[in-house]
């Protein structure tokens, strides 16, 4: 259950159910139901009270604030017909983080420490609200905090190893990164794998090109979970080989900036229709100042020519949108940078500028290894100008990736 | 109701149901409840049963693909207890989607066009599911498929136009995009004009640093929506004038990129921290190849000096993070790539380099217009490193469009 007048209006997205969602998953518990609603205490009881018609374990996450409108701690109380009670084991936890921070305490936030009478306080260290736990007859409720990092935090600290001590028997998880695949021909190959009940069960996310996916086995034996996990896992290989880039949950551009960094292998890129966004994206990840030199966008042809040296003639006879010219490209932006390394992207994201031969969705991805060109021409669902970017520019990563794990550009 | 495997196991985020609050929030319908269920038809009818008794409308997003995992018709059928029956009109519509891409059509996609007796079709033009809606006894479903870019378009073609017939009265909207004033600070001073049942009604958003503010109003006259709506403004305006930097709900990258092609002023960019999410931000809006020159992500100190002749002394005595080295950045980018305004950004996005007198979240951001440079340092919440990356770009974005709006840089 997530509680918020910004979530129920449209103002934000509520982003906390799904990461709670999956790592439940990674526990063996499966999300049911998820009920969003307003800050209005009688609206969010109804919400508590339909989520437990349909599941024991209840979480929810926001209304745990100071002002009026944070009414988590009135509808758990209805619902459990409780009193609010002032928690002095609260109130210390709001007291000690304001005195960490050397402010005062507004006088709002002792309505903070209310509780209904006998909840269980879940320390708060990363922001004031505390949460809590109330569990009676069998039913189980969790009030988290609504701001993602501090939901999170909370989780991983207090909720996740209070349930994974009940989690009866093993859960065994792999992961596999898959690119080159369509979404729909994958669910066809991989068949009966995903069908509900399936175990092990194969789920699978779709982002901007690359398919996650993640292969969960229980039993009651935690070697028998394990061991049909690796069984799976085997037949999975064998059959996908060819499409999967990285065995595990990690991001491209972790793996990628992983490899990089324990190479000491200088990166660049040019971008021109991804602007950015490839660089950008490898910056993510922490200690890539160590590899990462400069990078261009060149969305022009004049910059393209001026900043990395791509020759008029290429541009003319190939097209901005070619292997020749990202070829180019990415050798400019080696040399430019004096990286050993360089990432190389030209493509027409729409929505104008697509032609009966190169079509909005065309993307060119170059990518130069201590001087050795590759090249691609590829087609990426037209679907939006932002889908064909993002896209873009994650391929361009795992073209660069496949390169280091076939194992070029060694330390 | 978000309907979807992947959304309750939370492989994905629903981002349906939030643009859906707010596209009826502009018609001046509140959603009042949102559910997610998985891809079984008990649990999809179940979801649209709860629906209904919090709301005489539901809209219903997912689960009219092509596989037995869609569940979305049948659970329509059995809450409205009609039969399934094969539309000719809805088979119309998938053939010719498959018609414009000249593929033939997969027997799966048959199951499509089997939709509850009577509904009506709803036209997809944008992908293969037909979309459907159902008015019974003072209650209204409308199934929209779950692809965002799918659900967005029908939704704006078949159902708002719709919708929009039947609100009673008029309604009037104003936006204003607001920077520089923290949302607890906003929230403060806007006060009353923001509770519940408050006409005209003030909703607001925030991303990365930046208020999305919306006024709305309503009366039974719409000449008098329309000027209780510009009563309010004006008072808002006079209210929070120093921080409103553009009246209208574009996102700031609209409104700059709109300003720089209309000027034809070229414009170049060097990224430290944000690493290309500043250009990429700006080269969302289509047309601005027109201006966008070359930009440059200058991560190390090497790379600035190298790349855009930031001096080695003004690196050593004033550090990266400073204002000396962004302006120099910033002359440097626009000299670089030829253009006439240039944005330069070097900050502390964490989670490590902070110091205590340059703490994570400090951001230097400098701006070249015509060769003059204005630069400022501040400090953005360092939630994550994510956040402050994205809140920077932004920022600097709206420090240049500021300088256009106060006269800078005529065509």
């Amino acid at each position: 259950v997530a509680l918020g007048d910004e979530l129920i209006l449209g103002a934000s997205v509520d982003t906390n159910t799904s990461w709670l969602a999956r790592e439940l998953l990674g526990l063996g518990i499966e999300n049911t139901r998820t009920l969003v609603a307003g800050d209005d205490e009688a609206d969010a009881a109804e919400a508590l009270r339909l989520a437990f018609a349909a599941a024991p374990l209840v979480i929810v996450t926001g209304g745990l604030g100071p002002t009026e409108d944070d009414q988590t701690r009135h509808a758990a109380a209805r619902v459990f017909s409780r009193e609010l009670v002032f928690s002095d084991e609260a109130w210390q936890g709001v007291v000690a983080w304001f005195e960490r921070r050397g402010t005062e305490i507004p006088a709002a936030n002792r309505r903070q420490a209310l509780l209904p009478a006998r909840a269980q306080v879940l320390r708060n260290l990363t922001g004031t609200a505390p949460g809590f736990a109330i569990e009676e007859a069998g039913r189980l409720l969790l009030a988290l905090p609504g701001p993602p990092a501090e939901m999170r935090a909370m989780f991983t600290d207090a909720v996740r190893p209070r349930l994974l001590a009940r989690v009866q028997g093993g859960l065994a998880q792999r992961s596999f990164q898959i690119q080159g695949l369509p979404e729909a021909r994958f669910a066809e190959e991989v068949g009966e794998w995903m069908a509900r009940g399936a175990n092990p069960l194969i789920g699978c996310s779709v982002k901007d090109g690359i398919l996650s996916v993640t292969l969960r086995a229980r039993a009651a034996d935690p070697d028998r979970a394990q061991a049909l996990a690796d069984s799976r896992a085997a037949q999975f290989r064998e059959r996908f080989q060819r499409y999967i880039f990285h065995e595990g949950p990690e991001p491209v551009e972790e793996v990628l900036g992983g490899l990089l960094i324990a190479r000491r292998l200088s990166v660049s890129a040019a971008e021109s229709c991804t602007a950015g966004l490839a660089a950008a994206q490898l910056a993510r990840v922490p200690g890539i100042s160590a590899v990462l030199g400069a990078t261009f966008v060149t969305y022009s042809n004049a910059a393209k020519m001026e900043v990395l040296g791509v020759r008029a003639e290429t541009l003319a006879s190939h097209g901005a949108v070619s292997e020749q010219v990202v070829a180019e490209m990415a050798l400019g932006a080696a040399r430019r940078a004096g990286a050993r390394a360089a990432l190389a992207i030209s493509g027409i994201a729409g929505p104008g500028g697509g032609t009966p031969e190169k079509p909005v969705g065309s993307v060119a991805l170059g990518t130069a290894v201590d001087g050795r060109v590759e090249t691609r021409l590829v087609r990426l669902p037209p679907t939006t100008r932002e889908s064909v970017r993002a896209g873009a520019a994650n391929l361009a990563l795992v073209e660069l990736l496949r390169r280091l794990l076939r194992g070029e550009g060694p330390a």
